[in-house]
């Protein structure tokens, strides 16, 4: 009886490669359940589709369109999870393996939904600040980042079928940019169900995602230099295609997230009846065994001060002797399967070499427990803890990372030498460290850092609210130097940014201000007959100035308002104060001229803004002194379309202004951005 | 007679390399000046040196003692800037192009000094907002940059040898990383002799620079994890680097700025008589004959309406004719010679080759004049102007780079078309567009950004404050994609960040507050018993916070702010006005609520606060209306130092505090950043 064969998307199409391809296993069972094939794909194709198809598409779509897509897509997943849940178990995985896998990867769709509100209602992103390159102002310069125009090639890793691929489509499809996605063949069966969800809603447009299950060898031939091509997996495939001449023609960005040796440090200050101690052993002991090991931000190296090594490993061994092994499906099971027999295989040849320099003190390869599976049948494996007296020079623990339940603990003096021995890896993902000390969770991060793409430092404050040291957060970078790869994803807008051109520009204030859509000072400002608080949001546009009256300052001003707000600062009411100042009279209160301002530009009567909800980047530039006449240019900034919440809400947008307070010289007194809420036509 | 050899720079010695090594000529005479050799040199020894000797002491610097360390360097080179413009006349520079190399460079010593104020007073730079990651507030995440703890290779093309080792070293200097220094060799002279008074200084650390001579083949097999390499030169050198398998195995970074078929678009709008065309012919003219075309940066097509060809064809021909081409020092020469006869030769070939498919409608390599030099024995070219009318089928203009004076005009019809053309260059460094009309400057731009790192856009607007076409700004990215290497560098902080490595940091608040010394919101806060304002710079500490005594908010507040401010905005006054708003009663001004916790938080006798300059980032959270009691928490959140401009300054820094004011139930009502400055002690 033949098998299933898992298919491609392409071009549109679900496709069957030819030929009778790969097989692939149930790991807890051995059971063969599917085939995979590639063969017959026309990759050079499915890029072309990709770039001329969904990319315009994705590109015309604002961060917010693209933002919103991605919610649409998470809600219909988590929908969807249990089946994902029951076709995840193949893979070896208990439920809190898929639950990391599977939500966590539709987490992360929702997470990059939500960055859509650090990004402009616009294709593009503006990117810091405007730079000053004239003495006049006549002359600017800019960033700006647009979608680059390419497709995202995702070669994953076996580990995450789910998250691995959501977690990279998430960013590429934020920025306007469509992938091809190629998880490991092993577990592809997982990321098809998931794929063949995606296309069928309809959500993405056409194009945006395609799948390759079988391989997809010679992909990298065909790639131009607007594609952005990741890789996660072993480092010699890693730096085989970093060097693919193609790629290097092309200055295709490569992203690459391979091998690491991660350690977690016990600090000094942690003696056993401490909670940090159990901390430890915890998170150390969740590490080895989660995903049965298959980690790439897992425990390898368990760094601990020298007098508390066998603590460590008696309550570790304690602890682990408690995990019980088997069929997931099985109550009580808390460690599954390897994801297949060739991944098992490979482990005990590492724990081989390991062994060869170190000892075994926690596990037995050949004495374990299983519960509802069959050692011969399934790629399973026991927790294996080795201890390393001397991790200075016997250093293979440093350098051979055995993808399974494996770790080493080895003791250290100082913490120069702990972090040394941290260092020895050669870079990594993840670090952490567990110490009750501020201090020496400084000296460590300060220290270490340079090593170590992401630290966690766990006490018992945080605990019970850590994500854990094995975790990648969307928020924060995920990735490490040296032989992690030297990549980096994630990390909020950021990895985004990855998949757009930044672009440096220059010209005019006007010019850079109509380009980008945010107003630039010394821009032209358009004086407009109606006051601009009496215009909707649709109707206001980036420019518009209102010039105000202007206000005399006296001394009764002062006075008056250090009574109302109780600020009686010697620089505003003592006269005899001053010398050794900068002031040369008693000065206006900052917060009075603000206040001032607002009166000057406020429109009383009740219309389009609903309310100044706050202040961004306020400076007091020149002091106000009594008979300073103050008046106000009022300028729209910029304009952040907003979503309504439900259906009752109002229509509304935020509008930015620049609030420019200038004295009777015509100098800047007071420079500040005010932060609006402007309600949309035809609501009243 | 032998010729003087160039030293090298290496393990804190100026060693001369073995064997008779490179012979170097005057560009201008062709006579041989001297002779180069690395030959010898312990290039591994140098890069340890490197690593061990400065890398620690730099690390140790402030950003803020390392931009000063820069600002002196800037000074003691400027004093010496007439030596450098002697000798730079061997390379055949005019006086305005060395102004370009030596000012320019030493510019970019000064930019990026200044850069320190963009930097906190630490070794290290804290990057972005922190993450949230837990609902209760105990855990969050955050970003810290550290110096990368290896050596920055910069391989230099030979065009500036000044310039291009200043706008680099500037960069990882300020970053805390050490630098080897390799200028191509045929101009190395000139970058020896700023080598040896940049050394002779004293200014940097030892070890901080070094500098190789001759060829510097084989360095890169020593690279380690933490070193980054830059290279900027020929496409084909560049690639081969890149692939160096020592780079991929360490994943060091590599950042190249290779080849680039720059564009100048000329805009549909413009027509001759209109300062826009004349702009264009100026700045297009420029680009040509600056260092003799001799630009990563110069324009290589000239985009023109196809109407406009015959009026373009015919303005740039009569200003290239009027430009004096032969030995800078002669008097009203502008145009000099290339930097060598190598150079010559290889611009000829590649006139050549374009010759074939293109004709040459400006110059004349046979006939041309020359000024106070020898055409035989200089390496002089006259402009070179092809056109090229069918410019989407003979490509050959988009792909061959002439390093020399030479440029092809071509027509185009619609604004698809120029964007097409300007791409058909496959990835460049700079593209301008000189247009009247904003809106075809921005369709250039959002469409043509993805494939050019800077595009400058120009009108009579800026045309007298720009920095033109060719000229790359210490703030703004230079780098391209595609075949101008996908690099970037420079871009202000950007680049500094380019030699650090960003690693995410986790934990509770307050011990990210203490390893980033910055309060993070749900730190632990010290409540003092002196009253924060009365104490000095020196005595704050991150978290100091002051609880004030509460205020009622009543109606005669409202009424009282409004009469003092003049602000009667309908939320505030008109209690008739509230409904289909969100407010139920009449609304405390966002800011009276900022106001009076002035009131609530100011120590109102003299001392060390001297003044309030500003507001960052204010949030009204909750509208506050009468009835409402607030109070203020005010915590020390970052305290930046500062420099003394002068001896009679008042020694000081700025403070930023965290105001969090909060209501009878506890939630908080605005949060705001404020900024003081504090006086340091014993200045009374």
């Amino acid at each position: 009886m033949s098998l299933p064969q898992l298919r491609n998307y392409a071009n549109g199409q679900w496709i069957a490669g030819q030929g009778e391809g790969e097989t692939l296993h149930n790991a807890i069972t051995g059971e063969a359940i599917y085939t995979a094939s590639s063969k017959g794909l026309d990759f050079a194709g499915m890029m072309q589709y990709a770039r001329t198809k969904a990319g315009p598409v994705l590109r015309r779509m604002t961060f917010q369109e693209r933002g919103r897509m991605l919610k649409a897509l998470a809600l219909y997943l988590m929908e969807r999870k249990e089946k994902y849940y029951t076709i995840s178990r193949y893979t070896g995985a208990t439920r809190a393996d898929s639950w990391v896998d599977i939500e966590g990867g539709i987490g992360n769709l929702f997470a990059n939904a939500s960055l859509r509100r650090q990004f402009p209602n616009e294709p593009f992103y503006v990117d810091g600040d405007p730079a000053i390159l004239s003495k006049n102002g006549t002359f600017i310069g800019h960033h700006i980042m647009v979608p680059r125009r390419g497709v995202a090639i995702h070669i994953n890793a076996f580990n995450f079928p789910v998250w691995g691929m959501l977690e990279k489509i998430a960013v590429n499809l934020l920025a306007g940019v469509p992938a091809i996605v190629k998880p490991a063949t092993i577990t592809s069966f997982l990321t098809e169900a998931v794929v063949e969800d995606i296309i069928a809603s309809g959500i993405l447009p056409e194009g945006a995602l395609q799948l390759i299950c079988g391989s997809a060898r010679g992909i990298l031939d065909f790639v131009e230099n607007g594609d952005v091509v990741t890789f996660t997996g072993s480092a010699s495939t890693g730096k085989m295609l970093k060097a693919h001449p193609r790629l290097i023609d092309e200055a295709v960005p490569f992203n690459m997230e391979a091998d690491s040796l991660n350690c977690s440090v016990l600090g000094a200050d942690v003696k056993p009846g401490m909670p940090e101690f159990d901390l430890f052993i915890k998170e150390v002991a969740r590490e080895i065994t989660t995903k049965a090991g298959q980690k790439c931000t897992a425990v390898r190296r368990i760094i601990v001060p020298a007098g508390s090594v066998e603590d460590v490993q008696i309550a570790l061994g304690k602890r682990l002797a408690g995990t019980l092994i088997g069929d997931p499906s099985v109550e009580g099971v808390r460690m599954g399967a390897l994801a297949g027999m060739s991944q098992k295989q490979e482990v005990l040849e590492k724990i081989a070499e390991l062994s060869r320099s170190q000892e075994i003190v926690i596990g037995d390869l050949d004495n374990y427990e299983l519960h509802g599976a069959d050692k011969e049948k399934g790629a399973f494996l026991p927790p294996i803890v080795f201890l390393n007296n001397n991790p200075f020079t016997n250093t293979a623990c440093h350098d051979i990372e055995a993808f399974g339940p494996v770790s080493t603990i080895m003791p250290y003096d100082t913490m120069d030498e702990a972090i040394e021995l941290s260092k020895l890896g050669k870079g990594s993902l993840v670090s952490s460290i567990i110490t009750a000390d501020d201090k020496i969770a400084k000296a460590y991060v300060l220290e270490a850092a340079s090593m170590h793409g992401r630290i966690l430092v766990l006490n018992s404050d945080c605990a019970k609210e850590s994500t854990g040291h094995g975790s990648p957060m969307p928020l924060l970078v995920h990735g490490g130097p040296g032989r992690a790869g030297g990549g980096e994803e994630m990390g909020g807008k950021r990895g985004v940014l990855h998949y757009m051109q930044r672009t440096a520009i220059q010209g005019s204030p006007t010019t850079i201000s109509h380009i980008t859509n945010v107003y630039q000072q010394n821009g032209r400002q358009n004086e407009t007959e109606v006051h601009p608080f009496r215009k909707h949001f649709e109707d206001l546009e980036v420019g518009d100035t209102l010039i105000t009256a202007k206000h005399t300052v006296t001394e009764t001003d002062i006075t008056n308002f250090a009574n109302v707000s109780g600020d009686n600062f010697y620089a505003h009411m003592d006269a005899t104060s001053l010398e050794g100042t900068i002031f040369e009279q008693r000065v206006a209160h900052g917060y009075f001229v603000l206040s001032k301002a607002a009166g000057l530009f406020v429109d009383a009567k009740k219309g389009p803004v609903l309310l100044n909800y706050g202040i961004d980047e306020a400076r007091f530039t020149k002091p106000v002194y009594p008979g300073a006449t103050i008046g106000v240019k009022l300028t729209v900034k910029q304009k952040v379309d907003q979503e309504k919440r439900s259906e009752d809400d109002i229509a509304k947008g935020i509008v930015k202004w620049l609030v420019d307070v200038y004295d009777e010289t015509g100098e800047t007194v007071a420079i500040a951005t005010i932060l609006t809420m402007v309600k949309k036509r035809n609501q009243d």
